[in-house]
């Protein structure tokens, strides 16, 4: 669906910055969870402290974003397409900020990993933050181009994803079953996997978000969102 | 700080209307998560199953907010602080509706851990469901309210409950290093526990956007959100 079109040029040149600043936020939070993740793999303290400083930066392009819009509502009174947009842009604003967020938590991990021997062959985390930042990068272009078709590749793409957290889980449970020794170091792993799989939630939540705006009907799957791994029972 | 008075009735009656429909959703959220955590302690999976099923109307209150607060944006053109208001609704209710979501994901656990024999006296959830509960509806009076000082309780209260949520986790973390034939249950219990801290935290993001939105400054402070506990390390 093509977004309307305006005889305001400013409005215009508005609308597109909001969209610019709305895909370089998204940059930041990219290169943050991929970073974070590449510290734990290279065990890089330095990498993964880079990774928390810049978080400010995050936060200052969330309340930038989050003020243009008010801005736009306010001066422009859009209607109809626009409306959606800009308001869909300040609820996509929260989840790329606390995405970030995300990223820092997964560095904190990476520095307490470095503490201990790696935890082979179970610490490659690589698949699932490449899948979530694709899948994030995904879900900001079929925002700002209102495409509702990228937007469901998104969501259906979140299956993959929770399937490579779920094996990873069960593998890290299955080792941490048999060596109590690496219990520590698993459940360390376990929770930075978690931490990918949320960051590839929001993904999906932006995606929801692209085709309620677009089509105006609710596709969202709470049961299929945040969910932990399968029952697991104990002998 | 005092909302602004309008001499428009209507209006007036439309962002009370507002605000009644924000704190009914919510109330249906506490509702959830008490009845989640009620159904693992007594090992109830009617009522595990009740919780599942009543999601729907947290979704059906989030589409209807949403659509509230784009309606007043169209017609009302808002200024000041109410546009503050309403755009910060907008968030809220995004909040609100993941917090569902986590209600569903401990029914879900409750479920899953009625099939085996219960992890006493670790898997008692009731403090942190408590505390999260009234995070939630403290949160909730503060944005009504427009209360800074209840909204700042709510975000030092955070603390708390990431207390409770470590020690917990640092006793299911020996409990099962010490015998691995509960690993998996622990690890139920450790998720569990994990989307009540997450609860926990939504409710700090919305005491949050309320500071912001009635001081205009941001006091978010990413580095005390979502964390997982303190390093731990193998001997």
């Amino acid at each position: 669906m093509a977004p309307e079109t305006h005889t305001d040029k400013v409005y215009e040149a508005e609308l597109a910055r909001l969209r610019e600043r709305l895909l370089e936020m998204g940059g930041l939070v990219e290169a943050a969870i991929a970073a974070a993740v590449r510290a734990i793999m290279e065990r890089d303290t330095p990498l993964a402290e880079k990774v928390i400083s810049s978080d400010r930066e995050v936060n200052r392009a969330e309340v930038e974003i989050d003020d243009m819009c008010r801005r736009l509502l306010a001066l422009r009174q859009p209607a109809a397409s626009d409306l959606r947009f800009i308001t869909t842009a300040l609820k996509i604003v929260t989840d790329l900020e606390r995405m970030g967020d995300l990223a820092v938590n997964v560095a904190e991990r990476a520095i307490d990993l470095t503490q201990s021997a790696p935890l082979r062959p179970f610490h490659d985390l690589t698949e699932l933050a490449d899948l979530s930042a694709s899948q994030l990068g995904k879900a900001l272009d079929a925002f700002v181009e209102r495409n509702v078709e990228k937007a469901e590749e998104v969501i259906h793409g979140d299956d993959l994803l929770d399937a490579i957290y779920h094996r990873l889980f069960g593998d890290l449970l299955t080792y941490m079953m048999e060596d109590s020794r690496v219990v520590r170091r698993g459940t360390n792993t376990m929770f930075a996997a978690k931490q990918l799989e949320r960051f590839g939630d929001h993904a999906t939540n932006v995606a929801e978000m692209v085709v309620y705006m677009v089509r105006g009907t609710d596709v969202r799957h709470p049961h299929s969102r945040g969910a932990d791994p399968a029952p697991v029972h104990d002998a």
